[in-house]
């Protein structure tokens, strides 16, 4: 049985990228723990996933922005919605403090959709 | 956009049994909060799901048994994948307090399954 912990083994010291890990895989759903600390989309990059992404934010503080020019100010415990290649980005991430995601990417639909993108367009 | 606090909107007071709220619904995932305070699976009752639960514990501690007799202690962040029909019961949850709990029941395998049960038999 996979077992394990959201707030250990987290990197110390500066993390040139966000960090993803993978805690549970199956055909339809996928669950991942990401680990930001001051990190953003690149200027002008959105994520377009091919599924939709239910995300909470559990440490720290953080802003998403939509494509629609909206703009979501999460605090610890906050979670949304993100349908399917609903173009959105990073805006801000706690400096010097790590934030806690918990992001599950699953399908929308009834149709199988075993791939996972995200791309910085 | 579905959107929510996952440690807002706690009921105070007693709680006659464990509180689930559906957080998320599509096809094949579930995602769910769980407020229990003492709460545990009756005597003698396990818990036998036609899906697979990822669970994690979010704050306060508690006790997960299962059929083959073996016991797992949850401290906060801890989480662990159930397979379906893997048999289990809330064994203990702190007491006078409340234990924040996230479930994503999933499918394991490719063929859509959108029941959803949770029998103590």
């Amino acid at each position: 049985m996979k077992s394990g912990n959201l707030f250990r083994n987290i990197p110390a010291g500066q993390l040139k990228d966000e960090l993803f890990e993978t805690l549970n895989q199956s055909e339809n759903t996928l669950i991942e723990r990401i680990i930001s600390r001051g990190h953003k989309t690149p200027d002008h990059g959105w994520c377009d996933q091919t599924r939709a992404e239910w995300v909470v934010l559990l440490e720290r503080s953080a802003e998403l922005e939509f494509e629609d020019g909206s703009i979501t100010h999460l605090e610890k415990g906050d979670y949304l919605d993100i349908p399917a290649h609903c173009k959105h980005r990073v805006r801000w991430t706690s400096p010097d403090e790590t934030c806690v995601w918990l992001a599950i990417h699953y399908c929308q639909d009834e149709s199988p959709d075993s791939s996972h993108s995200k791309t910085a367009s």
